[in-house]
């Protein structure tokens, strides 16, 4: 049968060093995994709760955008996180960041138009844009610049810009007069800009600022996933400017329905539960300090200052030119699972490994411990 | 900012009209539902069970193409309904069948490629297509043949086909030869065969056939929406051929990482849940009686045969040419909500109403009696 084009997509590395690290577990060995973008948490009590009081109603189809009361409980986030004042008409919930982005580009883009974005970067960007017929033209970011695009960089022949602050796999973080000096000058240029907050509330002191807190014509992108620990719940949200809610409900009516409802109900709910996330919390910044100390001692002293998220991106190539080998050489004979960084850097990936701090604090001084162990050895 | 040209896809008529009905109940008024496309009945219990017991679990992300378990759980259910031997990893766990649509384009098409469909049909077929910059090319097919195209019909020079049996709003089934027919001349022609069989097990006696029975070389798409009663949990799935599982899982791991965790805990559950859920179809049943027996004395007498799913397609044009007042005027004088065929033939759809019998049987029958009253009075 038929294969397209636009379906031959990069695979997906991690998953694949997710993989790696599920046969040595069956074969017996105990793994520590820094590879994983998720947090080892369930869901906030108080939205399990909330679902498992729910169960009896039928939960059929919500309307496209959402239930109204969790548009309305997110646009209470804005408030409490950047003293915003947002329309809930204007906040989309989509079926996790991904449903998110598939709508963005689809209500933004035509086929053959070309969407800048940072790398390193989040792989399924460049991904997600392939598979819908649109070019992603990367920008090689500098380590002195926090591996974040400046608005000199921009080419002046693009449709669109992807923003990520905190960055996944850098975990750095643009101030509010980076973000205004971004969309200015791609606004300039007639690029739409879509900015990706997913981590935001993962915040360890740098502070984080919104896109909307320094303009309305941008396409914002956040989720459950990861300060509210809710990642397989598939449940995010976009907040779309005010001339683009109706486009963007008819593709979400006709690409998705909506969103599981189950996740909506356990979203809502997860909003109030600000004590169990911000414990979380307290624990990814245990866990970033311990790395932030013994790293660098370790012998991966080059990193991009991890501002916020869960992630520390390191320049190995003083160590490899195979970060795939390397990785695989740490999950070997450390038993330590990483991410080597071709998923986010096509160019210089392969002299880059992205640590994630997710886990436990014991696994993270465990895995420390292997690391420096297998690091002394080589 | 920016709007794309894909973007601007027609509205889903239906959700207007569910929109009317609920503000006309919001005003107090009692409102019978035979526009919705979905059971009223919650997830089966075994699967509300299954979960709750689940809710401790993390439940973060899981592998993109699925529970293992739930795939296989899946292939028994190939093995119980048709007799057919699948290789589980050929199945893929979806988003619900709007996700399965997604991931089925973006692997066979590239923009500009052109999708053959039958109208009547699916709206969302349309507008997925639109949204993925492909082109779809309507059928008209006729009363006569139960609103199915035939392999004569088929055009040259397209890249695919759409096939949906029992189809929505016709509720009408292709026979095994007609399968056979269609899928063997589309691909001579060059052409992908998908065939939506989304109302599979909603069967009264006409029998129904995955193509599946006839060839391989199809990508077949279903869903626990219907007959297991589960719309809002967004839980589908695709069979598709052995040479494309990577390709899919690529795309999937992509554009939507997993299908919501939890809802794929619960219908891993219902799987087990045949009793409940034939329980279900017994009502219908009951509806569908009911509906065959007094539509056509009311004056809704040119139908399709309603061989599975939950609709019966009414050609209205001796009642009146645009449907979309009628089906006001049904809604406001009635207090009947019905869903006008635009939705799903643009062409002949001003003439055309589809009701849905999803709901209770005394629900059915009261709207029957209101349907009667207002017939008669006008």
């Amino acid at each position: 049968m038929r294969n397209s084009r636009r379906g031959q997509v990069d695979p997906f590395i991690v998953m694949d060093v997710m993989e790696a690290a599920r046969r040595a577990e069956a074969a017996g060995r105990h793994i520590i995994h820094m590879e994983v973008g998720q947090p080892s948490t369930p869901a906030p009590l108080g939205a399990r709760k909330a679902l498992a009081a729910a169960l009896d109603q039928p939960l059929g189809y919500t309307v496209a955008l959402g239930l109204p009361e969790l548009r309305k409980g997110i646009a209470g986030l804005y408030r409490r996180w950047y003293g915003l004042d947002l329309d809930p008409a204007r906040i989309v919930v989509t079926p996790g960041s991904s449903g998110a982005f598939i709508l963005a580009f689809s209500a933004l883009f035509d086929a053959g138009d070309r969407v800048v974005l940072g790398e390193p970067g989040y792989p399924s960007y460049r991904q997600i844009l392939r598979a819908m017929s649109l070019e992603p033209v990367g920008i090689q970011t500098r380590i002195e610049d926090r591996y974040q695009p400046r608005p000199q960089d921009l080419p002046t022949d693009a449709q669109g810009l992807i923003l990520a602050s905190p960055g996944n796999p850098s975990g750095t973080v643009l101030r509010k007069d980076e973000l205004a000096a971004l969309t200015g000058r791609a606004t300039e240029l007639g690029m739409a800009v879509i900015s990706d907050e997913i981590y935001h509330g993962l915040d360890y002191g740098a502070g984080f600022h919104s896109a909307l807190e320094v303009t309305d014509d941008v396409f914002v992108i956040n989720s459950f996933s990861k300060y509210f620990s809710m990642t397989g719940w598939r449940v995010g949200w976009m907040v779309v400017p005010e001339g683009h809610i109706r486009t963007v409900e008819r593709l979400a009516q006709n690409m998705f329905i909506c969103p599981p409802h189950a996740s909506q109900f356990a979203a809502l709910a997860a909003l109030d539960c600000v004590e169990e996330a911000d414990a979380n919390l307290a624990v990814y910044a245990e866990n970033r300090r311990l790395m932030l100390e013994r790293l660098p001692q370790i012998g991966f002293a080059r990193i991009a200052p991890p501002e916020g998220a869960f992630y520390i991106y390191a320049d190995v190539s003083d160590l490899t030119d195979d970060s795939l080998a390397f990785a695989a050489e740490i999950l070997e004979r450390a038993g330590v699972a990483v991410t080597p960084g071709l998923d986010f850097d096509p160019r210089r990936g392969a002299q880059t490994l992205r640590f994630s701090y997710a886990g436990s604090s014991a696994d993270i001084a465990e895995g420390l411990d292997r690391l420096a162990v297998f690091m002394a050895a080589r």
